[in-house]
């Protein structure tokens, strides 16, 4: 039995032409895999009438569940209410009490801008227009969403500001039409595997030689940032073959793994130094801050991060991290010897447990043919010892940068693990 | 006369489940607006055979040009070549020069992972099957682009990592069935203006009174971390009018204006340093870095940004940046005194001609009722006076870090500008 299929259609003229990336399919996407339906297909279309009615008949035609967000707004090319309208063959009415609640949020609104409310009312009235039949829930903002039947298909109109969506999400899944197509889907598990430093080619071959995906387990191979992301599908009767996969991965990759679960490297240093009671400074070059940033990304990370310094100029790496200026004369900014002299000094400095560096030329600019574009040390400094590395990274600024931060933070998890592990990458 | 449309499919299992988002469409799509097509839609689906091949056939029957990308790889899930083969009516013919190169490039890399070739030759032979009549572009990586006609439509097909699909994008707008649908289209100039701290709908309101969009100015309005962008998208006839639009929207809007470009804030605020001859520091607390990250992506920052301190603790804030006890205990880590101490703190320990601080509650937890989740204070100072702001942010922890970092360099640009502009937000 397969599971009911999901299709997702976006509208928004600066997501089509591409002037915002759109994040609403995606995140549909995940919560179809989670709720065990199969996502079949985004599509990302602007705000011409016949472009999204197209791509409403296509999706309503070949799914069970039809997720659309966008085009709910008071303008005239805020198109969505009416085409699902006219695609689920059923007649625009005014629902009064939504054009009340409507009505009360513009009317304070108004207020707090100082303007008439005459300005809002054409708007509240076209929003308060529904498709008959149909279950309204919020509004979030001022629009509404709805959950309507469409031939067969169950139609879920939500609003494309995300924070709105999913504020209203709940209410959506709640409705009776979507449980019933949600009673007919199987909720898969999940399965994860993270690796740091393997190639995509050699994750693929492993998954190959343990009998490929199929068969009830469905695997991607995602690679990020010098991580390789292997997530597995697994339907309620496979989790023996899931086994049998996971095991093949693990086996010949095993030095490269570092996960079993969804937790960011970040989160895992975090864990691992307050599992330790260290703390954690950082001193980063040419990351400028990257480096901070995801630490600090997560919350409750100031229990284990004192702070950092960003010693973009050679002047910060001297006076606030200590590098002595023998090591930057003779060495260079960008050596190892700077980046083991940078760990130690914000070590030092914030007092803290582990100590963090990085240096390196990020371009496109400053390469020299001794220390071309992409060259870049590392070192993590704690109580029991140290770890450094030296990279030479392709691509451009953005691509070296956010790969050393990346790489920086397992520098840490490898200070960090169990011995037993210690041999992995 | 219209533009020529475009349509555009980019296939990915991690994409279409939401794992990862998809880049390529995005891509795609700003250059065939800026090429002077009509991008029209953006379709993402997964691996299985006729999800691909049914999102082709519509984007051939709907546009005159079609953009692929994915599923070039040597594993059997990479299905592209072959659907693309039959939705054109072409046969799958072996391309034997693309073999060698091929060839060459996976015995170079069997050698680097010390992997016998033989692991790789089935995958050569797959890659180097193309329809009959294709352009063959690259390879990049180990995938050929192709251009391929398909009933009246140019076909272009990419490889998926964004890396490699940019490295063959020029080669592929070179070929001659490409010039030939761009011949046809009408390339269209841009205006930008970027506002900063005004209401999306008051700038809708603006662009409704100024006559609204259509009649060959296309505009885009789209709200991003406190900004708005607004984008012209002007016929070649059309200049006249878009003109007067764009004074529609600088009129009642100006002192919010703070561009006509596309130069993002942290370009303008290290352009408005460089021309003042001055340098940056920052010190920043919830914001962990991410003041400094911005400022670092652009190219050639090192010239004006000389570091700064990520001070999350309060050990940090008065060691390194000179907090005083006092100043803490009475007002507290999140207070515009200790933002304003921090800011000048940063500027005389690093020696910098402003200095930026950044200090408040992100959540989710540590909100009190004085000071709760989204306080958060910002203070510059330079040589000619300092400029201080409290805003209370709504949101989640992300959404507060973002938009801090983002208000921190506007308060930098607000405090640089010249005199004539300096009643702006």
């Amino acid at each position: 039995m397969s599971r009911p299929r999901a299709a997702i259609v976006v509208t928004g003229s600066e997501l089509v032409r591409g002037e915002r990336t759109d994040l609403n399919g995606p995140f549909f996407a995940r919560e179809a895999l989670g709720l065990g339906l199969d996502p079949a297909r985004i599509t990302v279309v602007g705000d011409q009438a016949e472009d999204l009615e197209d791509a409403l008949r296509a999706a309503v035609a070949d799914a069970e569940l039809c997720f659309v967000s966008g085009g709910l707004g008071p303008t005239h090319d805020d198109r969505t209410v009416a085409i699902v309208a006219s695609v689920s063959g059923r007649e625009l009415v005014l629902d009064a009490e939504l054009e009340h609640r409507i009505e009360e949020i513009s009317r304070s609104f108004a207020d707090r801008l100082r303007r008439p409310y005459a300005d809002f009312a054409g708007g509240v009235r076209k929003q308060a227009l529904v498709p008959a039949g149909s279950i309204v829930l919020g509004p979030a903002g001022t629009a509404p969403g709805l959950v309507v039947e469409a031939d067969g298909c169950v139609v879920v109109v939500m609003p494309g500001p995300p924070s709105e969506l999913r504020r209203l999400w709940p209410a959506a899944l709640a409705t009776a039409p979507v449980q019933a197509v949600l009673a007919r889907a199987r909720r898969p598990s999940r399965r994860a595997l993270r690796f740091f430093g393997a190639s995509e080619s050699a994750v693929a071959k492993a998954l190959a030689d343990a009998g490929g995906d199929g068969d009830g387990v469905e695997a991607t191979i995602c690679a990020r940032d010098f991580e390789i992301h292997v997530d597995l599908i697994v339907e309620p009767d496979a989790e023996a073959r899931a086994d049998l996969i996971a095991a093949g991965l693990r086996t010949p990759l095993e030095r490269y793994l570092f996960a079993e679960d969804e937790r960011t490297v970040q989160e895992i240093v975090l864990g691992l130094c307050r599992d330790r009671g260290l703390t954690l400074a950082s001193a980063e070059s040419c990351t400028g801050g990257l480096v901070a940033a995801r630490l600090t990304e997560v919350p409750g990370s100031s229990e284990v991060f004192l702070g950092g310094v960003v010693a973009y100029a050679d002047t910060v790496k001297r006076e606030e991290l200590g590098v002595p200026d023998e090591v930057l004369a003779t060495h260079g900014a960008v050596s190892a010897e700077t980046a083991g002299a940078m760990a130690a000094g914000v070590r030092q400095r914030l007092g803290a447990g582990i100590g963090l560096a990085v240096t390196g030329v990020a371009g496109p600019g400053g390469g020299t043919e001794e220390k071309p574009v992409g060259l870049v040390f590392f070192h993590a400094v704690g109580p029991d010892g140290e770890e450094a590395l030296r990279l030479e990274l392709p691509g451009d600024r953005e691509w070296i940068r956010t790969r050393s931060a990346v790489t920086a933070l397992h520098l840490v998890r490898r200070l960090l693990e169990p011995e037993r592990v210690r041999n992995r990458h």
